[in-house]
């Protein structure tokens, strides 16, 4: 894979995608681990983030996936460059039961245009970690200010 | 279309869905419509609903859309039934921009274990209102209780 | 919608995106519409399209409605441009059984660079016609001869 | 991962879902490898398999990656039972150039009623093989001669 890195500061542009977002922010989703072609985040679940059958929400996953694919998609984009979501699906494999989220996107292929990334989101209950959803998300690179 | 209510009791069913799910009370997804096969949601939008470009989050919609989709399927389970997202898929149209957000679902084939709804999400800017994005959610039907 | 036409032959640009398609033309698929943002599709179901259950397999109605998106996107495009498909998904409603498939398929978005396309695909059974897929499709919008 | 088998007869299940299959057999796929929750396939690649642009078309890796996630998903089921494709996704990476195509599925998570399967598509052109596709597919499992 070629996955260059173009924008030596590309890892303070990634903290700006996370502490610039105020869904984010609020949701408690916090950058641990960014590097080119990959990024990492993880949620303390709280009561707030569960459904209705005490399992943690399809959309807090799907967004903290999403996010966190844009976080390593950002990796790899030129200093006048930011990534925008076209398209993301998202496979719930198990309910998400447990004390912690953990988000970990890898670029699959990162384009002049485009980017695709996949994310797999873990549920940590105690000792154990399983895999609870797996995503692929479809970026559009595009220059920041530019239409 | 064979989209045949079970249980008279589906409106009461639905709004459980909804009052019921912490994340979905916490965001201020309020249900505003439901009958056989359909649910209508919406979200009054916040500065903590939004991501870094200042456009409503993706998650936010994907959220809307996914919970919507399981209030259209829920009016087609049986009493002793609800519905659990299998996943889902999502096309962002353009940015959502806008004081609200609207989700329409429909079920398109709802079966004995599966049914599949499409959800529209739209953003009111003002007066205008325009589709923002686009949606698939294939969901599990599932005993009450049981596994 | 802005569904605006941008090449006064775009029929033809279509014409040739089925006609120069080996595998479309070896399957048997055939353009039957096209318009600002549409186009259909039909093919006559023989014993070569099943699957070991005596379906049509999902492979083939995943391609027609694949390449009828692009028939859609393709009349939106400028003289010089063509469309490639980026990412699809389906979902399978219902087994497809019958003598004929239609494919229909219509733009939701179009832009500079992608354009999103809804594909339904029919089976006609006898005298009854019934959706048995439903398909989005996001292509990309590339400059013929470049890169 | 629970990927138990419970047909010691599993082999040759899945080798009958790929010879039964008249599509695959008239597209030329071969199934090259098969064990508990994964399954291989080859195609070599002729001309009546391209599309406009002389890469492989899209519907055909799809086809491919759907039926060897169908063979991987067929390992695990019980004697009884078989499965088929719900939904499926998939991210085209690059153009798929090359003289050979190869599908590789492995079973993420497999229940009662579903299956969901990942497959990744890889062209080999002279002596270098590239990923180009990635795919998610549900499967249902279903009883034989069932409803």
């Amino acid at each position: 894979m070629s996955l260059r890195v173009q924008d030596p500061a590309y890892a303070d542009k990634v903290r700006r995608i996370f502490e610039g977002a105020a869904f984010i922010v609020d949701l408690g989703v916090r950058l641990v681990d960014v590097g080119p072609g990959f990024c990492e985040s993880v949620l303390d679940v709280a009561p707030r983030h569960l459904q209705q059958d005490r399992f943690v929400h399809a959309g807090v996953g799907a967004t903290m996936g999403d996010h966190t694919a844009g976080g390593a998609a950002g990796t790899l984009v030129k200093p006048e460059e930011t990534v925008l979501t076209v398209e993301f699906k998202i496979n719930l494999l198990r309910p998400a039961i447990g004390q912690r989220l953990r988000a970990r996107a890898q670029v699959l292929r990162h384009g002049r245009t485009l980017s695709v990334v996949e994310s797999e989101i873990f549920a940590r209950d105690g000792e154990k970690e399983q895999l609870v959803a797996k995503q692929m998300v479809t970026l559009a690179v595009v220059t920041l200010g530019g239409s």
